[in-house]
């Protein structure tokens, strides 16, 4: 094995901690809508439905960490 | 044993790094739902399952970090 | 396989980092989105389009990591 | 002993990290439980329940940290 | 292939990480505007449109991470 190999393996490391502060950005918006559902329980359709497209759109940030980690170890 | 199979084992040690953050924010989803519970605890119901889906969709930024460190330490 | 491509991976890792801090900024506009709807279910519509606006151009510099790590990985 | 074992200890060193914000998260979960009970002493038994189960979804984050660490100890 | 081209793609992905908190910095114009619609909804249109030019000019610090980014990759 050569010192290359465990290079990449270090970016491929690299690549995908990009997600980690996506996981603090999630819990903040399901923090804020739990909070939210607590003050007002009649609007928890709306505020979960609009928590789930907020967290989904968060997501692609984690996704692209991953897609490169992915890159750099299968097709580099 | 060479280096790059240490380097491989830094590499899968920051992937999982990723979920680091992510303790944050659960932790803050669940602080939350417990102060909207003390305010209103009629709402629990609601407030407890908004909670655990909140926490299911951060969780994925850890399992992504966990997933590449797997795949370094076994696969590659 | 020379050191190089490890090198150059290490950078594409470095480069979609760049989104690391989008996450947490996305998660905080659809968290207010959340709080704002609780508050005020009827403006949803208006509050649900400017948050998808706003994380859409907050986006882009996710995106711009990860042009660069593509670039490198695949035209460098 | 060679370098090598050396690295790997590094990134097992590392892995473990991943649980550090945990323990920040879960005491936020903990502040905030006291404080509800403070306020409203009667929601005692749901406020420590839900605690209870954030506090342990949270834990998962550490985890996998700790399960990275120790398959790179005897495993790598 | 040289060690220096290795070293230029890591120069490359630091260049790019300088848009790394315009992320989180975007997401707070936006969350802040959401807030703001949310309590004052007939303002939307003064709103949005300003925070449309306050994250355009936010956007120019991660565009020059970009273009320094695109220089070492193909002019240097």
């Amino acid at each position: 094995m050569d010192i290359a190999k465990g290079l990449i393996a270090i970016g491929a490391g690299l690549a995908v901690m990009t997600g980690m502060m996506t996981g603090i950005g999630e819990g903040f918006v399901a923090g804020k809508a739990v909070e939210a559902i607590g003050r007002n329980p009649e609007a928890e359709g709306k505020i979960r439905s609009t928590m789930i497209l907020g967290i989904a759109l968060s997501e692609t940030c984690a996704i692209y960490g991953l897609l490169v980690a992915i890159l750099l170890i299968f097709a580099f």
